[in-house]
């Protein structure tokens, strides 16, 4: 680094970060109030007590916190560096309540963990006989995980992230604090619209009232807890594809419904991360049925029903299953794992590296080939849609994509240590990071503890696409100049 | 694409492609004679005479080619088609001659493509048994595989590729066609003083000198095809040490060493990637030792030496081997795949994604931290060594990372579509893509015809950085307006 940009670097308010934080905890206190409400009136032993003694925690230290300065021009270490923590805190504060349904630590912190990152991997079992009010607490923690990231990033990151802000300002707005305000209210909106639907739509195709509310919740936050050890399994037809439908939508960018009454359909069908999820989702259930079909003898109507609601579980990283995955052929599981690594939309609750960077590269090569046939001198240029790519998208993406081979090797290569079958184990920890939740059978009680940690630590970087993770071990983020607070 | 950037296209021109191949035909011609009077000399029956008639045909065929034009300015898809179908054709005039040794057409397609792409993957046994001109042939196509690709590439692609020029203006040159072409006079001259070098060094190591030859011509091309079925396990430690240090050597950039005497020892370690190199073969030693140590219980010295041999052979793309590599632990495969995908320096003969393309990809992550720490409006740029990371270079390394991830995500495909072992599939399927060689035991005599298939294209595609071949399936490579030529 030279000396000039070294002078121009600010380290991270300490009293900006926290008081941020401080805020996020008033809401975390609001938030962990409603499943102690609901433990309390459904009649659980523990659970509700322990939640209360979190929720009133959260508030006590939020309104101590939340009186530090707050100033309009919050940095984007202390935007990434607040994202991060939000993501560490919300998962540390349910490990306490988690264990009062006589669960261990370490599986309390993983699946309060997956619930606040939408994973939706589990290592408990038996789940058809624990509380309601813990089943609650599972699909509420991913609804208000998946509601962190729809919102937060909005309101934290995307003002001042270039290719965010881009975002922003397909919507026509000019990019002040406001805005970016209103932008997050929108999202949040639209997050509880598609809420309402789901979770009336679930009740709708047949389930019982708590049911719906249990697996709506983890449909639009593409969370993928279900209330059986066989996941969506036992569900009726009929409810497991209006959860399908439920997750396409929410795989969707949450700031394009706000335009549909504008637009109509062209609002979503015009954008090519749009067009891109479907056509991979639909790719992805034709080559799960054809390997179905030739290698498993299966016949083709239930290869291509079964194909398309593990290929829509894989591509929206939501993570329900209706077939077992460890008895996929390994092709099969090869398939899903790349399905899940690419994901859905940015902008929504899926996870993955998401198709948007699927669609710039696509266009590089495209590029490369069409720069063979012209002269150098030449300038070309490529567009996604009608966005120009930028040469920073370019490099986030590769810094993105070669992250996130890093983790996954890295990953991958404890797994190996530890003699676990190969292909589960990339399964795994591929999902784990893309937050998609699907299983090829080690995540389970069973599971070694360090690679319930290895796990638990994928399943936070992939949902704050690595960066924010980073920032808080990266030295300049906590020591050097800063500016007054 | 707009229409403007479409009335910039220019198709290849068929004749400029047939002379300059006609050009190569006769190089070629030279090049299948050698093997020809070894044989004629070593006394093999049925090799000699294919490989004079292979030269024949060549001679006869070049002749009449190269009296087309060639023209100075040589476009770029012309280059790389020219680079792309002279690979194919060093590799299909080795077939007939090879099936002379009593070799399957499908066995000797392997062997040939293995041989000039210097991968060093062989589906054939009883080594020890094969007669000298034959062993002579295997080498030799080795040695002229990694030939081509340190001259061709500065002679056809160099000058028409930006990454490329930066490498010729590094040597204080300008960008003549004439410079081009000392440039690669050059290149031959180090590539031939190392083989001069690396024939005595071995020779003097203890090894006959017929067997000097073989495994010399092998190392300076990082090619790898060894004697024996047990590949060197059976030579000397000093010869397997001095074996080490010539593909460590050879996987260099050439031109460096053209400016050793002019500069010293820092023409070399005062470049990035040449200290990359070593760094990843301490690293991928290092891994390998303690994984031995601890999970197989090898002794620290053993641990280290074999540690050592491997590792220099997969960051060099050699693929040179002295343990069963099928039978080390899992950990250790997955170590090899990464250090073999990555590869050696640009402009040298080793194989992978290059350590270039790691250097920019690092670099990228710690610009994106810094960038957290400043305002978005500060103007920060990123260096390998002195040289700017060019916007254009990102876009090629992240072309090329996911062209290279999608070659090894299909051919694993096909792999498990097959029923075989997943992590020895990716092994098989990484080696060959980086054209190192080394083989989890799956490439032999039963490979499924298909996966034999599969492994040559990787190889082929490995290459030529995919893009060449691409360029050939490319339609307006072929089709629209060409200048006359
Ligand atoms: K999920
Ligand atoms: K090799």
């Amino acid at each position: 680094m030279s000396h000039a940009a070294a002078t121009l670097m600010r380290a991270a308010r300490p009293m900006v970060v926290a008081g941020t934080l401080g805020l996020l905890l008033l809401v975390l206190a609001a938030l962990s109030a409603v499943p102690a409400i609901v433990s309390l009136v459904l009649g659980d032993t523990g659970l509700e007590w322990r939640l209360f003694g979190v929720a009133a925690l959260e508030l006590l230290l939020g309104t101590l916190l939340v009186r530090l300065p707050r100033p309009d021009d919050i940095q984007w270490n202390e935007a990434l560096a607040v994202t991060g923590l939000a993501f560490l805190l919300a998962a540390g504060a349910m490990v306490w309540p988690l264990m009062g349904n006589e669960i261990g630590a370490l599986d309390a912190w993983f699946e309060a963990v997956s619930g606040v990152t939408t994973t939706g991997l589990t290592t408990l079992r038996d789940m058809a006989e624990r509380p309601a009010g813990f089943l609650f607490l599972r699909a509420w923690m991913q609804w208000y995980g998946g509601l962190g990231i729809a919102v937060l990033t909005v309101a934290l990151i995307m003002r001042h992230h270039a290719s965010g802000r881009r975002l922003l300002e397909t919507t026509g707005e000019s990019l002040t604090h406001a805005s970016a305000r209103d932008h997050a209210r929108r999202v949040l909106l639209v997050y509880l619209g598609l809420t309402g639907l789901a979770v009336f739509g679930v009740w709708m195709s047949g389930l019982a009232p708590f049911q719906a509310l249990l697996h709506g919740l983890a449909a639009v936050a593409t969370g993928g807890f279900a209330a059986s050890d066989r996941n969506i399994a036992p569900l009726p037809p009929v409810s497991v594809a209006v959860l399908s439908a439920i997750c396409l939508a929410a795989a969707v960018s949450l700031p394009l419904y706000a335009q549909l009454w504008r637009k109509g359909p062209r609002a979503l069908l015009g954008e090519p991360d749009v067009r891109a999820l479907i056509a991979s989702a639909v790719v992805t259930a034709a080559l799960l049925a054809l390997i179905g079909v030739t290698l498993d003898g299966v016949a083709w109507p239930r290869a291509l029903a079964d194909g398309l609601v593990q290929s829509i579980s894989a591509q929206t990283d939501t993570g329900f299953s209706t077939v077992d995955i460890a008895a996929l052929p390994a092709a099969s599981q090869l398939v899903l794992i790349v399905s899940m690594t690419i994901g859905g939309c940015t902008g929504s609750t899926a996870g993955g590296i998401k198709l948007i960077r699927l669609l710039i590269l696509i266009r590089l090569v495209q590029l490369a080939l069409r720069r063979t046939a012209v002269s150098e001198r030449a300038v070309l240029g490529a567009n996604v849609g009608t966005a120009r790519i930028e040469p920073d998208a370019v490099a986030a993406a590769l810094q993105l994509l070669g992250l996130w081979a890093l983790v996954l090797i890295l990953s991958w290569f404890v797994f190996l240590l530890h003699g676990v079958a190969p292909l589960a184990s990339l399964f795994e920890v591929a999902s784990a990071t893309a937050n998609a939740g699907l299983s090829a059978g080690l995540t389970g009680p069973d599971l070694a503890p360090l690679l319930k940690v290895v796990l638990s630590v994928d399943m936070l970087l992939g949902r704050v696409e690595i960066l924010a993770l980073l920032v808080l071990l990266y030295y300049p983020t906590w020591f050097g100049r800063r500016r007054a607070s």
